[in-house]
């Protein structure tokens, strides 16, 4: 965990004193050593559930089934691919490409998503490489968000939404998935929204909906019904969606993922954003994309054009040659998109049976590596008393690292402030993981509980 | 150049019809197709010299010494470095790191700015590693812009900090370098700024003012007496400097970069900015810095925060590792921040006596990888009246490109819009080439030359 980790300091809890600055300053008015806070339009964006829990991590070196990414080897033909472009004989392969996509990067894309959607997309013009799916989202939310538009926004949410959103001026309109059921065996299938409530956050100043599939962190896979009734709103409204697809091919059967886009008269309102680390298992890599029509990608170049203007060349070589190598097998049992899920499926099998024999109620993924377990039964066997946080999964997750080393993220650090209480009950634990960190999981907290 | 150019088709020049999506639209009034263009802070940021330029050179395939990137080998140490944390036995290499940069990075790069700066940097909350300098600018400029806040910009100037000003809502005023001579041999020292003029821009409304040394275009290396009356300006106005340095190892001598941070009462204001592509030969690897005073630096963090979160890891740890044996030999003539200004140094003075044989007058730089030259003494042998653009230097490089064969950037690209004429009697090309380019650019100027 070292290189994750690194060394910390408590910088993120506070805006450091302007004090240095004043000093200098001829006016030691308040307004001079204003000048340099935060814009207003940033306030409220500062906390980060991730820069907190790294450092938790730190300081008590947990187990750490916090974040998602794997701590295994990323398969060996894009790390290989990445490693010979380095050291290519062609010395442009470490120099700037083609701002808005390496052409060998977006020809392969649009190779394997003209397939999958059966349309041809333009790889120039449809298609926009982005450093990591988070720069897709947010030149997609800034290049459609003039001050006063909308968003809704479904709960639990992949907590960048809500600050890109005010970032750019928009304003977040919220609505929960809700579990059908809290007791018994709960699928992710089981959470789902309320259609009327839905219906009633749409107005005219409704720009689009952010729509996660798989979802993060419940692991819901919307159905095409589902969708349907997300994409009739989005046409009567004449709205947009964002369809945040990065965990698109880690989906285990007989769950299938469909693509919003590909509804009926959805492909021309729709911004599908996708993710090279979660498609290839090197997170660290920061590639992602986003496709659509072009008069919506033209938005997102243009913000592209002046956020980071290029994405890494050397990488997106490397990730178009696995791209070339997957599509080359594309259905094949071997074929990395669905071997993945397949490794990961006795996983989450794993993580849901030994949660449950600890006796919390985890919510069975169709989707993702991520799962979320009620932990409430447990209650009695916490002293969440000696936590200072505001909600009981930060005071439960907190309380766990410190004494029992095992650590999980609070869901409700992905809901609005007014509905933080509907993740309180629950904790999020990632399932990539190596099978002896998921058996030393399990026995952690095995051990925990005869303890008690 | 393929790797470069690649598949490239029109649809840049203009905003894609809205056709597309007003098909499907329940209503057809002009409201709704406008529904989805361009949020109104970023109008005027959609032109680009490069998305042009490059363009233009997959079209016509001229010798391009257009884009500033070199075409022959990036260090060893560094490209294997990439190739050794792809293949690494550490499979974390390929994973997220620390959001505000890598530790290993944020280390080196405090090891060494602290030695250069003579004082502490905190790896944590004095340094953030960014998606290029590019990024590194973009967040500079947004987390500190309020809407109405001036900036004060330097023309020439990298063209997209008049954007990034704008998308954040605030105002760029200009001010031009002007040449004290324009005949005879001028250097980029010759190239000053204007004291009363200067003065005259800083008001209650300024937050800041972006210097560039080694500046690009020209190749100034600001003197620390011409830093010292910016340094006073911002002190007497209460406003920062963000000091975008990312060619601060390529500085022929006897010139000395002087960073302003090192002026006294200046750190306190400064923001500085790096770029790991200029300082090791990789553009296309997409790494910068900033670094700072942490109550500045924070504003950036939470910017960066929400937009990209994290950088590269695999890049960060082979960019550290080459810091590492960068700062081990430091100040000796093999260290690569030495041994590149030391290679290109023939390579400038090849280019400025190719460029004079033929009849131009170039500046010759005292920094930088880039010359700019007045061609005006060559106009009777171009035929601009067959171009159509509006600036005489667009039509001069669009001209020699199709019909000559040699591709520079037109320079009025890097002045406001008031200002433009200031560029159009030059040209900007760039020598960090093989000597066999540069030899072929000079074979095809006195060629053309010859033959006219």
């Amino acid at each position: 965990m070292l290189a994750r980790v690194g060394l910390f300091k408590t910088i993120y809890r506070f805006q450091p004193s302007v004090v240095a600055l004043a000093q200098v300053n001829e006016s030691h008015s308040k307004a001079a050593m204003d000048k340099f806070s935060l814009p207003e339009r940033f306030i409220g964006t500062e906390k980060s559930v991730w820069v907190e829990y790294i450092q938790l991590a730190l300081k008590h070196k947990p187990l750490n089934l916090g974040q998602g990414f794997p701590d295994f080897h990323a398969p060996e033909n894009v790390t290989k691919a990445l490693a010979a472009s380095a050291t290519s004989e062609n010395p442009l392969l470490n120099q700037y490409t083609r701002g808005f996509g390496h052409p060998r990067l977006v020809n392969a894309l649009s190779k394997l998503y003209s397939r999958i959607l059966n349309r041809d997309l333009n790889p120039n013009s449809e298609i926009l490489v982005t450093s990591g799916a988070y720069e897709g989202l947010f030149v997609a939310i800034h290049g459609h968000t003039r001050p006063g538009d909308e968003w809704i926004i479904i709960e639990p949410f992949f907590d960048c939404y809500e600050p890109m959103i005010l970032g750019a001026g928009g304003t977040p309109r919220f609505i929960a998935l809700k579990p059908k059921r809290t007791s018994g065996n709960i699928s992710s299938g089981d959470w789902v929204l309320d259609k009327e409530e839905l219906e009633g956050l749409f107005n005219e100043k409704t720009k689009g909906i952010i729509v996660n599939t798989p979802h993060n962190p419940t692991g819901k896979v919307f159905t095409r019904e589902e969708l349907q009734v997300i994409a009739d709103l989005a046409k009567k409204w004449n709205a947009i969606v964002i369809s945040d697809e990065v965990y698109e091919w880690l989906v285990y059967k007989p769950n299938e993922h469909v693509r919003i886009a590909t509804l009926p008269g959805m492909y021309e309102r729709t911004i599908t954003i996708g993710s090279a680390g979660k498609t290839f298992s090197v997170t660290g890599w920061k590639i992602g994309w986003a496709y659509g029509p072009a008069n919506l990608i033209y938005n997102l170049q243009i913000v592209h054009q002046n956020t980071v203007y290029t994405c890494a060349t050397t990488i997106q070589e490397a990730i178009a040659i696995g791209f070339e190598q997957e599509i080359a097998r594309y259905g094949q049992p071997d074929c990395y998109f669905e071997s993945l899920a397949r490794d990961l499926l006795p996983k989450r099998d794993y993580m849901a049976s030994f949660l449950r024999e600890v006796g919390m109620n985890p919510t069975v993924p169709e989707g993702g590596y991520f799962m979320i377990a009620n932990w409430t039964a447990l209650a009695d066997k916490v002293e969440l008393s000696t936590e200072k946080d505001q909600y009981k999964d930060y005071k439960f997750t907190k309380w766990m690292t410190k004494n029992v080393g095992l650590q999980g993220i609070p869901p409700s650090a992905f809901y609005s402030t007014e509905h933080k209480h509907l993740g309180e009950d629950n904790v999020r634990y990632c399932f990539i993981k190596r099978d002896e960190n998921l058996q030393e999981a399990a026995r952690i907290l095995k051990e925990w509980k005869a303890r008690q």
